[in-house]
């Protein structure tokens, strides 16, 4: 069968415990998941930060595959060598080259199941418009963010973050374990359809397009200081409004919403982007016509 | 006033953020909580560990106030220093002497508020029913365990620690923060009504006796292969009886609950436990009634 050889990549965070411990199973047992015929590579991010349960040992490895990171002859920090290795056995020039990579991902926030895409690839898009055709599943584009960049997907030439929560760091769960493997094997089969000819466009896909994100309440020696409200806190997708509370302090003091335009935030409190001053980003919700030019770049890079 | 110099601990564990948060906007704000007129020392556990956001840096300081590693005359490991530190700070015969302390940690586990209490001396006994008798907050009574001793509050004449969840860990939470306050203030108030004369000891109070632990099923090479089942995820607390569910692998092939003794689990599922070996732990719930000794010796502490 011609097509794409897929990247699945799971535990590119070491304490993002339920993606790579499905993928575990998977290997011990091979039909436990229908790989429907596609050519898979299929790898842990970063082992060696699973084994101590931590995010990363040096540096973010979902923030190390930008370019001038990786033109770099020679680099002290595990991740960025990490970066070049996972690209060298699985990059689009590597040993086992993959045109396709699905990352998963979990996080603290209540982002339920969803998709992340980086910029507006048209292939990235057709994918994801796809998924969310089948599951419903929310996409956020996440693009135009200086302070965030050199995403994994971004260094292949399709490639979706699959994103579930909410879940603890170092905590497998019932819930995220089951929508880890309803998702991967809707991947697949529309991976697959494509592959067949069978392939069901959209007419329009649901945008959450990002528009920023706001850090927490500092006080002057940049520690947090407030909190999310509670009226906020496991509501991602809600939009809010002008005057809606976003964070509060011990004092009961509310920090509000103070822009015109309605957004929506997502990765509300997420525990890893504290060190990186996001308390919540910030998202308009968007219908867009769903592309031709999208569904071509996606069949020339499946069907070769 | 006469009355004991009381401890309060938080960030024992420097990946549960929030008491010692909370204890930060204290300091910024004295008056913020009300401390009855006892005389305090406050200290955050392992701020080293906090500054990274893990749990320990060599080993887990709640595991290292054991005798055999506080006797140790030199030792590489971070936490047993820190331990022998604390002790000479705020220890029975440090500079700043205490004899009752707080210690103050949060769960991934959905144990919501709750008291833990290690071996059944008196005085401890005598302040948990004191607080339970306030708050109805359960008492969880770990005893027995070979595998797990050497906690912070055994190596002070009279200590509890005050368990909060679910919170990821890493993550500031409204609702936990409102906990660990409302809490706090309590546990003042009681031993300031001791020292005035004032406490009302209940007839009875509620344990939960600790009768061991259970890990989860593992594989040859050790490997966890099945996870919590989703009808016991997040029902801490409640009882389980022979035939019910523990586990369930990604096959849906069930562990069940196999004894004829009705228990009650709690900490299921707490993410820093699975390097313990331990899934949840089994208690027996139970109606001791109050006795006049462990009033006695609380009062002898309190009043000195």
């Amino acid at each position: 069968m011609p097509g794409a050889q897929v990247l699945l990549v799971a535990g590119t965070h070491g304490n993002e415990l339920n993606a790579p411990w499905l993928f575990d199973q998977w290997i011990k047992n091979d039909s436990f998941i229908n790989s429907r015929g596609i050519t898979l590579s299929r790898v842990i991010g970063n082992p060696d930060a699973r084994i101590l349960c931590q995010r990363y040992l040096d540096r973010d490895l979902n923030r190390s595959f930008a370019e001038e990171l990786l033109d770099l002859t020679h680099s002290n920090e595990f991740e960025i060598n990490r970066a070049k290795e996972l690209l060298s056995l699985y990059g689009p020039s590597g040993k086992e080259p993959c045109q396709i990579v699905f990352d998963f991902h979990s996080t603290t926030s209540s982002m339920g199941c969803c998709l992340v895409v980086y910029g507006r690839r048209p292939a990235d898009l057709a994918l994801a418009s796809l998924i969310q055709y089948r599951l419903g599943l929310p996409i956020y584009l996440h693009e135009g963010d200086q302070a965030q960049s050199g995403f994994l997907v971004e260094a292949w030439p399709c490639g979706l973050v699959i994103e579930i929560g909410p879940v603890p760091q170092g905590v497998l769960n019932t819930k995220i374990i089951h929508q880890n493997k309803l998702t991967l094997e809707i991947c697949l089969e529309e991976i697959s359809k494509v592959q067949q000819g069978e392939a069901l466009f959209p007419k329009q896909v649901i945008i959450h397009r990002h528009l920023g994100s706001k850090d927490f309440p500092r006080d002057l020696a940049g520690n947090v200081n407030a909190f999310i409200h509670k009226d906020l806190q496991g509501n991602d997708w809600f939009p809010i409004h002008s005057g809606d509370p976003l964070f509060e302090n011990v004092l009961g003091e509310i920090t509000p919403y103070k822009e015109d335009l309605s957004v929506v935030p997502v990765f509300i409190n997420e525990g890893a982007y504290v060190e990186k001053n996001i308390a919540m980003s910030l998202t308009s919700k968007e219908v867009w016509p769903f592309s031709s030019e999208w569904e071509l770049d996606l069949k020339k890079l499946i069907l070769n």
